[in-house]
């Protein structure tokens, strides 16, 4: 079988190193005799693996002081309830904008919540492009951004300067870059994508958000409980933890979020020149706002989608279906993908171009 | 190294050929050259997966039609929101019994959503019994139960006809034995003492209770929304979900929850029977109710167990400490247990107390 490459969405692919430890780990962790699955989360063992987890968030992002990380279950899509849960109370209005499928859903369920403005949206223009002319009113309890839409391949450059707390979804792109956590109230991101596998969510909060509304909370939903338990006000998903400080251990020794920033980059170079050179090929997006994470591609000629496809997965490229949103072809290349990764898919569009030349 | 005895309240022991699955498929699945932490949840080998776990739910619990069955997140601790969340409305009542402090969570969690009326409590004497002398109104929106009290060693023995729908917390004892599913409107279960690893909640509800309160259900909370989404609303937490399904393989594999119930009950009786027989050790719980998933008992002469504590941990003995509510010890013996760690739990306690006539 030839070495796969993966250019799964999410959940996807992940360092070689941090799967063969976490393939360890089920059999036996720390010379205990016990598998990491089947130990207290309350042994020394894994509140080790917890705090190095939580360390190695606030190294690898600077996070400022006044700011806390938790781990914490549901994924992104139970933080667009979390977020105007614990930062709105009824009457009041939070802004956002509407530049996806997650935005549009983080919004949506806002509303059961609080008043939503819509700041600007993309939706028209099947969210090819990131809208920038808006203003972000001062009277609003925060301002709602999707830093990276992983299903239309589009990409916040950089981000808005909020006169309120600006809270954002970094699922698809966080430990991509470097990113100014001071600049933001909350960051929240799903595991599995650059940090680990699905079965937990990481959130970046500043401390004085929190506690300031009337409405009762739901324990588990409770940002402040949540922090007061370092994460564990009960059984955290103690693997999915653990994979996401193995992961965040790789990016580390890789150099951390700058390095990483300069291989995505790169990586995306290469791809988004091959999808201009290549007669066949052409991007979905508006160039300014390209996604280094996930790149999105159609066929002048649709009708090659499935031989090309085949090509694909016959050269061991798995993954590139394009969601059924955009169609075409989506190259998702997170942190763990390597160069080579992006010169096989490359390969394989030069290949094909020539065959159907 | 001699074999650790993993005697630990949970995350617990797992079936060993579990956990070995669970080290291969982090390494590769199913010939694909992936491994299972990096594969899309919307792929064939996830869905089948999710679609296993849930069938062996079915099928070893003999769940009627009526009811589905689902895998979440959040731990038995979001159900005691999620479960008033999605049964009542404002000023609805609902009516708990108090036997332990995952009981008494719940019905104070259920506070935040509707009145709450609790029939009996064992409080009062540390949670050492079950009460049993209470009426179930007829007007209350629903009735929850805690099948097993994983602190305290206690545990219903037969549940009770409701007139209301009964809703049982089963996350420390399901699987251990049959239970009659068409008797409760609704069962929850944290995965990571007899079905898998923390990260996981098994759901199992009557279809006919959902969709009918007027409040608004954050999306991630509504029953109804999960369960139209096949526990794939947003994206799952496959690793546990998949040893889920390899545990409840192995519990088919081993008779199904009838050989479960015959095992454990063997294994609580060798150790009973020693916890009564021996001079140094008593039992903390009325016998009646007892459970054969959890054995607390503390010592006639509390200055032995630090004593005792490195007997049983230098053979191997581990996670046998007693939760702080009730001291002593604690045997945790799920069903991975076998009667072997029962064997060498009672020869420590015989050795002990013959070295310490």
């Amino acid at each position: 079988m030839p070495k796969v490459h993966n250019f799964s969405p999410g959940p996807s692919i992940l360092p070689r190193q941090a799967m063969e430890a976490g393939s360890r780990a089920c059999l036996e962790f720390q010379g205990t005799g016990l598998s990491l699955l089947e130990m207290s989360h309350r042994g020394k063992e894994f509140i080790g693996v917890m705090n190095e987890a939580i360390s190695l968030v606030k190294e690898l992002l600077g996070v400022p002081a006044g700011y806390s990380v938790a781990f914490l279950q549901g994924g992104a899509s139970l933080q667009f309830a979390m977020v105007p849960f614990n930062l709105t109370d009824e009457g009041d209005t939070a802004a956002y904008t509407d530049t996806g499928t997650w935005a549009s859903k983080a919004l949506k369920e806002a509303k059961m919540f609080c008043n939503v403005k819509v700041l600007a949206s993309s939706k028209e223009a099947n969210y090819n492009f990131i809208p920038k002319n808006y203003e972000i009113p001062k009277d609003v309890r925060y301002f709602h951004v999707t830093s990276n839409n992983t299903i239309y391949g589009t990409q916040l450059q950089t981000f808005p300067n909020s006169p309120v707390p600006l809270i954002a979804d970094m699922s698809s792109d966080i430990f991509s870059r470097p990113v100014d956590v001071s600049k933001f109230g909350l960051i929240y991101a799903g595991a599995q994508k650059n940090m680990g596998i699905a079965g937990t969510t990481l959130v970046i909060v500043k401390d004085e958000l929190l506690g300031k509304v009337k409405r009762k909370i739901p324990s588990m939903l409770d940002y402040k409980l949540q922090i007061e338990n370092e994460s564990m006000y009960n059984t955290p998903p103690v693997f999915a933890v653990y994979m996401a400080m193995e992961t965040l251990r790789w990016v580390k020794q890789q150099g951390g979020v700058a390095a990483m920033q300069k291989r995505n980059e790169e990586k995306a170079r290469r791809l988004y020149a091959e999808i201009e050179a290549n007669p066949l090929f052409k991007g979905t997006c508006a160039v300014e706002d390209r996604s280094r994470m996930n790149v999105t591609f159609v066929m002048h000629k649709p009708e090659l989608e499935g031989a090309f496809n085949k090509a694909a997965e016959a050269a061991g490229l798995s993954g590139l279906k394009g969601h059924r949103s955009v169609g075409g072809f989506r190259a998702s290349i997170y942190n763990a993908m390597d160069v080579d990764g992006i010169d096989a898919l490359v390969t394989v569009m030069r290949d094909f171009a020539k065959a159907n030349a």
